[in-house]
């Protein structure tokens, strides 16, 4: 299977306290599902220099690789690549190269605030990030990119070839009973089938279905068997559709 | 100040594999803002027992308390209570008020998903939610709602009154100019209020401003005295307006 496992660190207050809706996990967790990588958790941490340092540290142990969204920039809560730097132990430096790119937006010379974008942890590699000029910064296996989504999109797309493993299949049913109802086929068919990836999904307030159910796997055939199981066991009047 | 602390914790391997955008923790953070309650942290865990447990124990013991959400339900994958339970070293069991609510939806008899329903932690206490026939479970400072966006939404509100506390003021700036140009007057405005919450957002394709500045206190006078030292070293053409 060789599957790669992944952890998001969201940094920022503005998330935390309700001022910004974060969009950044919501589009990293589908692109990094199309590419194979199981997502296995998302963190939104403040702004603090020693929160940073200890989720960096702890999910780059446990974790194939880490991506950071957030808190890089030239103002004072953009801690971001200094706490990474300092999860591994490294001290920040500007690096000639950066400098070289931020120079071009300031025509009247690098003033702190230039300086400190031109900032990367010691150690650190630079990689392309598609058109955009300001390549990612990678430290181990943690990937610093900035919370602007647009340019976190693009950014993680452009790493994207580089994370790609075997990807999952999908199928879904849409039920119009209830959980309860429903809950006893889930159990049959799991254990029957117990590598299946199974999900219960009830909704309100729509009117066209009350639970979508999804069934996943890497092996095409054993989805295909696991999903026309759990049909041959849902009473047909249950089942609304099926994709 | 006495301000309470918080974290929400997301179960739910929907979200990590992107079939679902979370929209409880973008809920609960402005909800909690609007009480007055800091909500420190947001983690979002994958439907796994030993997980869960080691996110509550920590969560429990960082902060005032613990909001969690989904993971509750009659299916093989809801096992929330019964993490929450072993994070304090108590099992689960049928609870008799819980069985009384859940036996009115199965009126040919509670089947074992029902029963499941019926479960709470040992120790645990009920709490009634608003217009909702089924309560909150409470276990120690940890608040278990479920995952469904309507009945999460409910129960949090009706929780509101136990978590108020003082509530921040806010002041937002809408600018022009870029955060290259402003991060030195937001520094200077930070050495002489140095307990302002000053936050800085810059947009990308939205032609009515390039940088959005929050100042938050919970001093009203103090939020006002920042707010208008910061608008004077700004560049009066570069404020595009103040809310």
């Amino acid at each position: 299977m060789n599957e790669r496992t992944c952890a998001i660190i969201v940094v920022g207050n503005e998330i935390l306290s309700g001022k910004v809706r974060d969009g950044n996990a919501w589009f990293a967790a589908r692109e990094l599902r199309r590419l194979g990588v199981a997502l296995n958790r998302i963190a939104v941490v403040p702004d603090e220099r020693q929160t940073i340092i200890d989720e960096v540290r702890q999910c780059a142990k446990s974790f194939d690789f880490v991506i950071t969204s957030g808190g890089v920039g030239p103002t004072h809560d953009d801690i971001t690549i200094e706490a990474v730097a300092a999860a591994f132990g490294r001290k920040v430096a500007v690096d000639p190269e950066l400098r070289r790119i931020v120079a071009q937006y300031f025509t009247g010379g690098l003033n702190a605030a230039g300086l400190k974008m031109a900032e990367a942890p010691e150690g650190a590699v630079l990689i392309a990030a598609g058109d955009l000029r300001f390549p990612t910064i990678q430290l181990e296996n943690v990937y610093i990119l900035p919370g602007i989504p647009q340019i976190f999109e693009t950014k993680l797309k452009a790493l994207g070839p580089r994370f790609a493993t075997d990807p999952y299949y999908l199928r879904t049913i849409y039920t119009n009973a209830g959980e309860g109802v429903i809950a006893e086929h889930l159990n049959a068919t799991l254990r029957q089938f117990p590598e299946l990836l199974l999900g219960s999904y009830p909704k309100i307030g729509d009117d066209s279905y009350r639970v979508k159910l999804t069934l996943e796997s890497k092996d095409r055939g054993y989805l295909e068997r696991a999903f026309n199981h759990l049909i041959g066991l849902l009473p047909a009047a249950v089942v609304v559709k099926t994709e």
